[in-house]
C-alpha cells in the first residue's frame, strides 16, 4: 500500500469532491454556462480575499500571476522595491528585471522578515519607486511578513503594494480592501485545496488604473486583455474549464468552513508543529515571525534536509519539503495548510520524529507528538464545545 | 436530462478515463515520482509529434506556447513573417508586436490559405526575416495549410518555421522531424482529448540554439528556463500535476488507437460533414483546402451563426462554434476532432440539419445525414474487415 501524505507547502492534498469535480462533463468556455460558473467563483473569491474589486483567474501557476502583476502595473525603466528574504522574494526581483524594470532589491537573511524599518529605509533610498513587492508568507523560510503595517506605510508614501499570497492565502488573514492592498496574487495548489493550474490576481482601483495606462509588453499574462475579458465574465484565452469546475467546489468548502476557521486551523497546527519541534530540541528558521503555512526545522549537524525528505517520501509516502537555495540541506519544511486536519498534523510530527531518529538524531520518540496532541486536542475540545453550544 | 455534445474545435469531449485520472492522489512535482510521469509522457509526446527533440509541456493554454515560441527564438527588433488568414494567424502577429518584433504580416482572405507562392513573395519582401509563422489548421476558417511544402521553402532560405498545430495536431499529419519543422506548438484541449491547461511546444536543434542565444524578456513562458528544467525531467515553475496525470492516460489512448487511425478518423468524419453540408446545398468557407479539424458552413442569407450556435447549445446540449471576427455570424463551425466517434458525427450532422430547419432554411431533413451515413459506414465496414483479418 502506498498513500500520499502531502505536508509540502504546495501542491497540497485535494479533497475527493474537488478532485472529481474536474472530471465533470467538459463544457465550452465561450458560453453562458461557463460565464455562470465564472461569476459564481468570482463572487466567492471576492468574499475570501475581502475585496469588491476584480479577481482574475489565470490559467497558469502562481508565477504567471506574479509576472502579470509586474507587467501590468510597471513599464520598462520604472522602479520597484522588491524584498528578497527567500526564493519567492527573489522571484519578484528576477521577474522585474526580465521585464525591464529598475529593481531596488532589498536582500536580507532568510531568518529575517520584511520589517517596517526595512521598508522605510528602502523608500528613502528609492523614493521614486512606483510599487513595493512583498510576500505574505515567504514559502522558502516560513516567515510571515507584517503586511498590514507595510501597506499603511505604502499608502502614506503613495506607493502601490503588491502582495504574494501564493502560499499565505487563505491560511493567514489578509483582507485586501481593509488593509488597502493594491495587488494580491495567489494560486490554486496551496491553501485553496486544488491541483496546480490557476494563478489568481486581484487588483485595486489604483492598480487597475495603472494597468490601463501601461502598454502591454507580455502577451499571455497581460492584465489589460484579462480585465477586458473579465468584464464579460470570461478569459482572454482558453479558460481552465476543469480547474474552474474544481475551484467552484473548493470555494464552497472553504466558505462552509469559514475563513476564520481556516485561519485558526492553520494557526493551531502551526503552534503544534512549532511546539513539538522545540520540545524535541530543534531550532526553527523563522523564529522571528513564524508564519502559519509551514514550519522550517533546522537540521542537526550532519543531517541533510534533502535526504530526509527523500527518505520519508520513498519509504513512507510522507512528503516534507527540504529547503531551497542555500537552505536546501539545512532545513526540512513541514506544511500545515490546505486540506489537512489536526490528526494528519499529529501524523506529520510523528513521521518527522521517526525520520530524525532514523538519521541518528538523539531524540525521544513521542516527545514532540505529545506536545502536538495537547495543543491540537485543546482546540478540538473547544471546537466540540462550540458545536454543542450552537446546536 | 442535459448532455454536453461538444462539436466545438476545442475544448472537446474528454474520455472518462482521462477525466478521472486528474482525480488521482495529488503528488508533489519535485519528486522522482513526478519525474517518471514526466519522462513517460515526454517519450510518448515525441512519438506522436514525430520528433527526437525536447517537447515541453507548459502550464497554460496554447497561447502560452505561442508566446513562448516567439519570445524564445526572436529578440526585439528581429523580423518575423506571420501569415494571417484568421484569428490565430493574427495572434502570431499580435504576440510578435507585443514582444517587440518587426512583424511582416501577410493578411489574406479567410477562405484562402498560406500558399507556397505567398511564402515566396513574403521572403522576397522580407529577406531578413528570421522565422516564418504558420498554422497547420487555422481554427477560425478550418483551412489546412501545406506545411510540408512551406517547410521545404523555409529550409531553402535558411529560415526557421514555426507551426501552430494547436487545433491541427494530432488530427492531421505533421511529423516534425521528417518535415523539418523548427517549432511545433499545440495544446491539450483539442485533438489530445484533455481539458485545457497544457500548452505543448517542441523545438528543433536550430530552435534550441536560438533559445540559448536569445535574452529572456518574458518570464513565465521563457523557454530557456523550461529547457533547463526539462533536462532534469521537470518544469521551471509548479507543474500541472493533475493535467500530467490526465496527459499520461490520453497519450496511452492515442497511441493505442495509432496516429494513422487518428488521422483517418478525423479525415473521414471531415469528408462526411463536408459531403453532408454540400448535399444540403450549403457552401463551405474552406473549399480551397479543407482541413480535417472542423468544417465551417456558410450560413444562408438572414441566418446568424452566433444565434444558431446559441440555440443548439441552450436547447439541445449540442455545441457548435459560430465564427470569429468578421465571420462571427457568417459561419457555423462543426468540429470533427478529439474524442468523437463516427456516430457522434452523424448526430452532429442531424443536429445541424435540424438547426437549419429551425432557422427557416429550405432543406430536407435527413438528406445530409444519409450522405454522412454512407461515408462513415463505408469506413466502419472497412475497419471491421481489417479487424477480422488481423484476428
Amino acid at each position: 500500500m502506498r498513500k500520499h501524505h502531502l505536508f509540502t507547502p504546495g501542491p497540497t492534498m485535494v479533497p475527493a469532491d474537488v478532485a472529481l469535480a474536474g472530471a465533470r462533463d467538459m463544457i465550452h468556455h465561450r458560453t453562458d454556462e461557463f460565464r455562470s460558473l465564472y461569476e459564481k467563483c468570482h463572487s466567492q473569491l471576492q468574499e475570501l480575499l475581502g475585496t469588491k474589486q476584480p479577481v482574475l483567474t489565470l490559467l497558469g501557476s502562481g508565477t504567471a500571476a506574479m509576472e502579470a502583476a509586474i507587467g501590468g502595473i510597471l513599464s520598462p525603466g520604472e522602479r520597484m522595491i522588491a524584498f528578497n528574504g527567500g526564493k519567492f522574494g527573489e522571484r519578484w526581483a528576477k521577474i522585474g528585471r526580465t521585464l525591464g524594470c529598475e529593481v531596488h532589491e532589498v536582500i536580507y537573511e532568510w531568518s529575517d522578515y520584511t520589517s517596517v524599518d526595512k521598508l522605510e529605509q528602502a523608500l528613502e533610498e528609492c523614493p521614486d519607486a512606483v510599487a513595493v513587492f512583498v510576500q505574505l508568507s515567504e514559502t522558502s523560510s516560513g516567515i510571515a511578513n507584517p503586511v498590514k503595517e507595510l501597506a499603511e506605510i505604502c499608502r502614506e508614501h503613495d506607493k502601490l503594494i503588491v502582495v504574494d499570497g501564493i502560499s499565505g492565502f487563505p491560511a493567514m488573514p489578509c483582507p485586501m480592501d481593509e488593509w488597502g492592498l493594491d495587488v494580491m496574487v495567489t494560486a490554486s495548489q496551496k491553501g485553496m485545496m486544488m491541483p496546480p493550474g490557476l494563478g489568481i490576481i486581484a487588483l485595486s482601483k489604483r492598480a487597475q488604473a495603472r494597468v490601463e495606462q501601461t502598454p502591454a509588453r507580455i502577451f499571455y499574462n497581460d492584465l489589460k486583455a484579462q480585465l477586458k475579458a473579465h468584464a464579460k465574465s470570461n478569459h482572454a484565452w482558453t479558460s481552465g474549464v476543469s480547474l474552474h469546475q474544481q475551484l467552484s467546489v473548493a470555494l464552497d468548502e472553504l466558505l462552509r468552513e469559514g475563513l476564520d476557521a481556516v485561519h485558526r486551523r492553520s494557526h493551531i497546527q502551526g503552534e503544534a508543529v512549532r511546539g513539538a519541534a522545540r520540545a524535541l530540541g530543534f531550532k526553527l528558521l523563522n523564529e522571528k515571525r513564524p508564519g502559519d503555512v509551514l514550519t522550517p526545522v533546522l537540521m542537526p549537524e550532519g543531517v541533510r534536509g534533502s535526504e530526509v525528505a527523500k527518505y520519508c517520501r520513498a519509504n513512507w509516502g510522507i512528503y516534507f519539503a527540504a529547503g531551497q537555495g542555500d537552505y536546501t540541506d539545512k532545513i526540512v519544511r513541514i506544511g500545515h495548510l490546505g486540506y489537512q486536519d489536526h490528526f494528519e498534523t499529529i501524523m506529520a510530527v510523528a513521521a518527522f520524529e521517526m525520520a530524525m531518529k532514523h538519521f541518528g538524531a538523539d531524540i525521544e520518540l513521542g516527545k514532540g507528538v505529545k506536545v502536538a496532541q495537547e495543543i491540537l486536542m485543546a482546540d478540538l475540545e473547544a471546537q466540540a464545545k462550540r458545536t454543542a453550544a450552537s446546536s
